[in-house]
């Protein structure tokens, strides 16, 4: 079967690497963007290209740098998880690729313009996204389907309503969801069932790969601060979900629904409004099928919104995924 | 043991009349205010007044009629779910009882500034309980509390976001819950658990008290009306749920959460916002009594939101109180 | 010519000091309400006693307490210009009336219901004005007009926008301006052209009657103020304009224009938002009267928004109006 | 003296056609660029061209297409005041020089990143400058400065509070406001003092050249819109004023406040919120320069704020323009 082609966007990050791992195995990856904002674009290229180089995959992706800062909210300035190089642990040696000289923006533009059925997963802020469907308002016809971590159906982690990579740029996730393209929306509803331990760690250097190893690396960072700051040592993979939803669908249940991004409450700037009204009362297993064909209640489905991950299936991915690194 | 002290402020409606049969039953009930804003204040306070002449309980217990609108909100024209009348059904005699000339704000105000630990249960719009408050700021401290049938702690009816109660007074339901008394609320998500069917209303008709057969009376009429509109032949008793809660606490688990209100969202205006990240990943009904004593990571809670319904249970107590009657 | 039958709502305050002093002179003043919310109600309300008290009118005129804070908004705590008492300068001696048991916003709405064309003058927050119409939505429609001190035409003073009026309680000034009633807005704008210097003063001294010495202590401390802090030594009578709009229309030049209030933006909250496109290119003072007879191009005008003060006339007023108290 | 180097950012439109003819005749003009929005990015851009080629500027000054609509907000679709082609009245030969394959955006980016001291001249919705800021932020450190038409000081015109430009996007706006670069905000409080009558119509025709001619058309035109629809006969030619100011600072009287963007309000949405207070009860022409060194009561100033035009030197300018052209 031919890979499926997508661009991955991203701000790496610990779980940005577990979704380059990913995707690098499994999908036709046309480039690598990177979104600043959080962590600096700087540091944010340089993991990208540090993650490729350690499994052997810098010469076959390129990395292109897109935008440093949210397209209108102010920098959110938030401690940050990921360490003072924003992807802390492993020692990477000194990199020896570079990032292409050409925009992140255009590399979007430019591939979705002359490639039919991409897709795009985006692990960051949606500013990339949003400023490429801007430039060139086809973008949003032509693409495949938009694949996000991002958002939350239900609650938040940011603010009570909002998750992050939407909190950091709504005005960008408010275009990216009123494109027109269809969107499969990762929010950490579902990611936050996506936490590795321990017991994964060991059994990521059972495999011993060294991508497993620097899988390793990567979770041990985690866990570690988890430890400092009296929290469960546990490791949640958000963005990984969205890079195994394209590989493997059956991974998630979703269910169809409108989904808009609130700009303006006081309490709830950068929420995903999720309109699932029509599943009240539903087992979401069972009867996802059944809505997809109803007329919804609210407005048209844009979206689909993950539900469920089937956590066991998901790890058996990433274990053999580590494993066929050599 | 001795009967809690409340009032209850409402706009019967069905499940309204549901609400009044349970706690005339079990609660020492000091007033019923009345809101309009839904249905006219006119229809509101009579179909109260109609509800206690035909369960005997109309000479004990005064209906005080209150606002007529919300606060600032523009009058919401819903479609009248409760028919022309507001409970239409039943046939009712003419009413040989009156309501008070006394303002149900003020009932509110002289009644819980004389009386320790009152509680009130609101089952409408919140606009009557925010005016108590303005008018004498002592109410909010003076309260026991107040139980709330309103909001949402996961996704609305009216929006995606907002639940009807509070969608229709929005800055009503703010100052409620900023007011610093402690609140309960129960609701949609909640009462959503909590609908009648054809088999209840056959179990209603065995009782077969006056009470009993109001109840069947009252349940028929919406189910006919979800017959006709092709929804299923459910009726849900929204307003039951928070009379339940205080004569029964058991019936319902909730968790202490800090709980707001969204004024200003183009989509989530009238939202309630609960702060519930730290019961991530943690199975509520086992771990609350460990989170009321955790410091939160958010707000402090100022509320206890509604997570689940007993329904077997409150079936047995709606049972046992339509056979108590005459 | 029989007097203006008026209720002034008013949280005196050196100008709403002034608005008594005109208003006990020359209209029916049936009560004063008095509005907490900058400063308490009960030095407001004293506030308001000892003015009657020192120009002989306490046992014509009764006080009537109101409410203590704004509708929804947060108190907002602001240095309080007119110092400790809310009335600071003058000593006055201890109070002999005391306010009436009445509330304010019941002494309002039976005031109004019972008495035909009665104008309320507004020199507070709007909160007890809003709460009488909610508590009585006729009270609307049978007022004869509300003139208000709050709100500007064209910039703010609290923040660019909003001026402190408005800003302290928006969602009452919401209830007001969408009432229906015909509301006079005198704003900053206008009554930033009524200052009081110390030439002025002089001419209070000279009057010498106890009325003008009162003025002259009252003004004295604002303009000490003003000397303290750097700015210029000028009072503004904000309050006193709108009083002296009722008792002689022809000192204020306006324009009839839809007037409604912000309550949901973050740089603009509180502001007065007037439409008067209308009078774009116009000189105010001559195009008035064809203005009020064209068809707005906006909404239909709520108000006439005060725009040209004649300061000269207006102090001719204030003049004689001293020295008409012996 | 060395012409001032510019670019200027339009969407012809007729007074943006008045604006192309005086920077082109009196400025460095680096290149135009187009943005649409408003009219279609095709018309706009090849009004762009009709007008250059008229005034035999099509040479020097290329073109460059922009975004073809607002960065979040949704497309406002407002009644064309410049007929179908968004240039109405001249009929223009068929154009023989075609747009540059370089985005707007793109030479905006590089041409401000590369060469000192630029001005931009912005006459349309602000979507091209946001995009060049936020795809190269120091593009707001390099400019000189950014001549706005846009926004207004005191009241709007699309709505009671916002102006045309800047509703249709306000959250670029935003960006531009914010991004640290100086502003210059010609809004339509000036701009509605520079309305062309029948008389001005009638001495571009006795200047002749083909120049006068274009503006006598472009003016006729706009001045049977008028008639047709009952208006005064006049044409505001808004988007000349900024390149006037450019070119002849001395024109404006302005004063330096701070200006943001309202993105929230309900009523308000898309207003440049002026803080101007510290000019209250200044005579602006007189007061400007000691302003100018006050510490300012709110913000500090990020803008200079247009508040009177010399009309009569402004005529003379565009006349001794229009002549100048042969």
């Amino acid at each position: 079967m031919e890979k499926k082609k997508v661009i991955l966007d991203c701000d790496p990050g610990h779980d940005d690497a577990f979704a380059i791992m990913l995707v690098a195995q499994h999908l036709d990856v046309l480039g690598i963007t990177t979104i600043g904002g959080n962590c600096s674009l700087e540091n944010v290229t340089r993991n990208a290209i540090h993650v490729l180089e350690a499994i052997g995959k810098a010469d076959a992706i390129g990395v292109y740098p897109g935008h440093s800062c949210p397209m209108v909210a102010p920098l959110v300035t938030a401690p940050n998880f990921h360490g003072e190089t924003g992807l802390d642990g492993p020692i990477f040696p000194e990199a020896t690729h570079v990032a292409s000289t050409m925009h992140g923006v255009d590399f979007i533009v430019d591939t979705v313009m002359n490639t039919d059925d991409v897709t795009l997963i985006a692990t960051g802020p949606l500013t990339n996204i949003a400023a490429a469907i801007n430039r060139e308002p086809q973008v949003a016809e032509r693409v495949k389907e938009i694949c996000i971590m991002g958002g939350s159906v239900t609650f938040g982690n940011w603010t009570p309503a909002a998750e992050f990579n939407i909190y950091v740029d709504p005005e960008a996730a408010s275009r990216v969801f009123n494109s027109g393209a269809h969107i499969k929306m990762t929010g950490i509803n579902v990611t936050r069932q996506c936490c590795i331990g321990l017991e994964h760690v060991e059994q990521f250097r059972k495999i011993g790969t060294h991508a497993a190893v620097l899988a390793a690396e990567l979770t041990d960072f985690f866990i570690e601060q988890d430890i400092k700051a009296g929290e469960p040592p546990i490791a949640c993979m958000h963005d990984a979900c969205a890079a195994a939803w394209i590989i493997e669908p059956s991974l998630i249940v979703s269910a169809p629904m409108h989904i808009d991004v609130e700009l303006h409450g006081s309490l709830t700037r950068g929420m995903t409004v999720c309109d699932y009204r029509h599943l009240r009362g539903v087992d979401p297993k069972v009867e996802i099928e059944r809505q997809a064909q109803m007329s919804l209640r609210g407005s048209a489905a844009n979206a689909d919104g993950a539900l469920e991950l089937d956590f066991k299936r998901f790890m058996d991915l990433l274990y053999s995924t580590l494993a066929a690194y050599n």
